[in-house]
């Protein structure tokens, strides 16, 4: 018998004796092990959140206390432990638990954050509505070293630091991007810091002396005025956190007390905590980036080295092409050098490769910057994330008409992910960008094409692509702005990007039952061409556009509008499109399917327009 | 004469004797005074930043070098030097000088910069372009402390301390709000750097012993292990900047020197200026908040103190009544208490009320927290400015459905401060928010209805409005999600918010010619209720939508393509809207009448229509 199997909740957890606190661990290490190798997922930054997740559930309760997770993906534990481990293998399934904490999963989910770097700002709020409706429970955001480069971050601390709210912020510092700013004067406090003696010590004292203000004060300031002299401050205590550590992250009872004892301080405590990705899995301790998102694998033998290719890794080995020639080429990335395909580009030209961290605004300011001087800066980001820069691409890009291309991954539906993830904004927010240029390949090639086009063209610019690999259509259509895939006669059918796979397949299906199809693509998405569209509806009457965006914005209401402008007469029309652009985690074929936006459901809705 | 007459550039303020740079200074302030008291401007800030302007200017060549300010609005000084003098009474007015730095006004403008906290990030990417292409000019960025509290300025912080590039950074430190950070002892060491034989043994110091790297390096670390005991770091020494300062910010020859020795130092510098708002006019020193931003006004007697009733006034009022019934309001704002009306409720409720500096993201994501755990808070905040949390509003707002109000202010034309505040695109990215609703209030009435709506509605709700006051219009309408002001068979026009006003006054008028309009007003935006449009339509045949919105994810678009799922006939259809949303500065009548979105602009576009 596990422990596991009788830990439903915080109190379970709080029920365990001490001793046997390690032997929860492995079994949670395990459970996440085989369910990520299965399912695919985060797996090295939950291996390593393993021991502060157990002394949080033993200090904190999550069904009234809240914890908020920052990024999120560091969750799975905290979903062991809380009364989903019968579900824990429908991990990031279609149905099943998201792979991120969902408050309408369960109430131990505190906040949604699929996107990094807002923890300490939702968590603040959160304990100024405590404070305000005079409620008691504790709050705490446990934030990754990664996700403390992103600015919102530094916003939220700032305000909490003065504050005066009782709240943790867990700093997860699993890698070395701030640790230097902290400092190896602080590294000696935190021993002297976490004996249970000192602790001890640090209670009896303000419950002592606190008694006495003017004593107290006094004595605090002859403590700070030496501690000033002989320690540099860092950070976190200039903005005004008591600041505790850093401590060993995967010493669950040294981690228990020191929680403890920061949740008794009151008020904004910053808890270090110095934690390795991938714990306790070698292979993943080892190279954790290449275990920071995984599909399915075999754990005895490890994530397989060798990349498919993808649409990620085209553009990758498109622009290192482009560069070659080009000096003035420059790659831009917020964080994602493997996941946007720019690895090979970093190793080739380090001088002209910045990785600025989780920073997307800034990402997109500097590569501003950059292009008013001379460079073709090259931002390649995730569809969902460049929404961080949407002002940068209005106000420091497109105002000052500067030549910056954006590499927009992951746009459209990305899979297991979920609804933060989905790239369901971009074609509505980047074609609300002044005079920004927007193309969508649907295939290697036109890939290969639009970036060209995109790097000739004046001004801002974009390709957007999808998550993952072609698929049957490889052709190559970028010099038109509009292509004809298929002649037909009875219904027009208008689609961009990865879709035109679903549509051919529709079409050919469609042909076969005596309905032909007139297949129009899309490559630009900012100023279309219509006219062959406008020419085909005219002829078929029968309109259906395919797109994997949201519809505010989308392409589908601007060709309506056309053909009401124009005036021409309309029989059928069906928009097939991503509604709201709220979309739930599961696999993208089946996301498709139940989207009616694969074959049979476009080929479907196709019937329905023709047949009436 | 004047000093300043034979002033055109960098250059004409090098060959002035050092003596009579405060001279120079003084003649700026006038200027500055003088232009800023008739037309309205940011005087505070400008008055603030002479001395550093002329000190950059004696050091940098502004032609070449690139000087990226941040906010813009300090830059009066900066114009009135480089070949702009016979032009600054156009200050801010319809084709005249902007009133932020424009690279198309003039070269010595090196980047637009209206909204705050990201010249760190441009000039961090000029810098960089520099080095690539192997060039060789100084890069500057100016911000105010004001800015360093944005996210973004802590990314392009981090990522420029740790850059290499040369490059200054001045923090243009005109309050409190960073100053703790600093430090007293950096204030000690200040007075010690800026002693002309001090930096003059430095630059010493570094020729010589700095050709001895071992003996360099072991003297460096000797200096810096006492620096460290006896000194507390600041936050920009561990982002890996050579700190400077703090200096005084009026004594324009140290300033000189200071600067001098800074660009000889190499790499990232950060000089910490010490300035005063509203320096050299009295009644802006002793109360800078209300000479930020000002319109005309007599400067021997200074702003009015009456605050005129406004759209942001009325808002305030509402909400302070609103919130003395309901304990769980609170309001939210990013730096702009008095511009967004809520300096009264400030006053009333300061609990509830949180100014988080200029910080859209953390705002929005704090809000959330708010909401989430049962207070109702209302962010309220600039259009243009809300861009910036356009990620927050969908991943930490709308996809948990919380109940946040924004209520978003300067929606549509602003005027004077241009392009970069022009509230253009908050329809098209509001309605792009899952779940969101959207309301447009013409008059006061309806503001105060609409945002007790808001305030009723589950999940996120937004108002928009106007800058200014209402105008003619001054019913109430806010029960209907969509209102006929007046009926007529000839045209449909369709609009919302204030222009009602110019569109009831083209009704009259094309009344009086025997055109009759149906006009309706468009109450929520997000899903508008289109019957009553659709039904005027099918009977007029011709539709006019005036809207304060760029095209792309407006109106307009979406009521055409309602009419194309229709099917409904349209003779003839005109969209007036802002196009791609890029508006220069100007007065809003101007504006609107350069647009034809004024009363004859409006009515000119019906008769069109009507008559063919």
């Amino acid at each position: 018998m596990k422990r596991l199997d009788r830990i439903y909740s915080s109190a379970d957890v709080k029920a365990l004796s001490a001793d046997v606190l390690p032997e929860l661990c492995q079994e949670l290490r395990e459970e996440v092990l085989e369910t990520v190798s299965r399912n695919g997922g985060h797996l090295a930054s939950s291996l390593g959140a393993v021991e502060l997740t157990v002394a949080l559930h033993r200090v904190y309760d999550s069904a009234t206390d809240r914890l908020v997770f920052d990024v999120g993906h560091q969750c799975y534990a905290h979903k062991l432990l809380t009364g989903r481990r019968d579900r824990f293998d429908t991990l990031r399934q279609l149905g099943g638990l998201a792979g991120f904490p969902r408050p309408n999963e369960s109430p131990d989910d505190a906040a949604i954050s699929g996107h990094a770097s807002t923890s300490v700002s939702v968590a603040l709020g959160m304990a100024r509505a405590r404070t305000l409706l005079g409620e008691d429970y504790g709050v705490v955001a446990v934030i990754g070293d990664g996700a403390l480069t992103g600015g919102v971050a530094y916003e939220g601390l700032s305000d909490c630091g003065s504050s005066g709210e009782d709240i943790l912020v867990l700093l997860n510092d699993n890698a070395m991007s701030i640790s230097e700013n902290v400092g190896g004067m602080s590294l000696l406090l935190a021993k002297v810091r976490v004996r249970p003696g000192y602790l001890r010590f640090k209670r009896f004292y303000r419950r002592t002396v606190g008694r006495y203000r003017i004593l107290y004060r006094m004595l605090h300031r002859i403590k700070e005025w030496v501690k000033d002299l002989a320690l540099p401050d860092n950070m976190f205590e200039d903005m005004g956190f008591y600041y505790l550590g850093p401590v060993d992250g995967h010493d669950v009872k040294a981690l228990e007390r020191v929680i403890d004892y920061a949740r008794s301080i009151g008020g904004p405590v910053l808890l270090h905590v110095c934690t390795k990705k991938g714990k306790g899995y070698a292979p993943a301790e080892e190279d954790p980036a290449r275990y920071h998102g995984v599909g399915p694998f075999d754990p005895a033998r490890g994530v397989d080295a060798g990349q498919k290719e993808n649409f990620s890794s085209v553009f990758g080995a498109a622009l290192v092409e482009l560069a070659e020639d080009d000096g003035r080429i420059a790659a831009v990335t917020a964080a994602m050098t493997d996941g946007t395909g720019l690895d090979d580009f970093a190793r080739r030209f380090p001088k002209r490769f910045f990785d600025v961290g989780i920073a997307e605004g800034h990402a997109a300011a500097m590569s501003a910057g950059l292009a008013q001087q001379g460079m073709r800066p090259v931002f390649a980001v995730y569809s969902s994330f460049l929404q961080r820069a949407y002002d940068m691409l209005i106000h420091d890009v497109a105002l000052s008409g500067v030549h910056v291309v954006f590499a927009v991954d992951r746009a459209g539906l990305v899979g297991a992910d979920g609804e933060t993830h989905q790239g369901a904004f971009d074609v509505g927010y980047l074609c609300s960008v002044p005079g920004l240029r927007l193309w969508a390949p649907s295939s290697y090639a036109e890939l290969r094409g639009m970036l060209r086009l995109a790097l000739a063209a004046p001004g801002p610019a974009a390709v957007r692509y999808p998550r993952g690999g072609e698929g049957a259509y490889k052709g190559d259509s970028s010099g038109q702005d509009t292509a004809q895939l298929r002649p037909g006669g009875d219904l027009t059918l208008v689609t961009y990007g990865i879709l035109v796979n679903e549509a051919l397949c529709a079409a050919e299906t469609l042909a076969g039952e005596g309905i032909e199809v007139d297949l129009l693509k899309l490559n630009r998405l900012d100023q279309p061409d219509l006219e062959p569209v406008l020419a085909s509806v005219a002829r078929t009457g029968r309109l259906l556009v395919l797109e994997d965006s949201a519809r505010a914005g989308g392409l589908g209401t601007r060709i309506l509008a056309e053909l009401a402008r124009r005036g021409t007469p309309l029989l059928a029309q069906r928009l097939l499109d991503l509604g709201d652009g709220v979309v739930p985690h599961g696999e993208v074929a089946q996301l498709r399917a139940m989207l009616g936006q694969d074959a049979a459901g476009v080929a479907r809705a196709a019937r329905e327009l023709v047949r009436g």
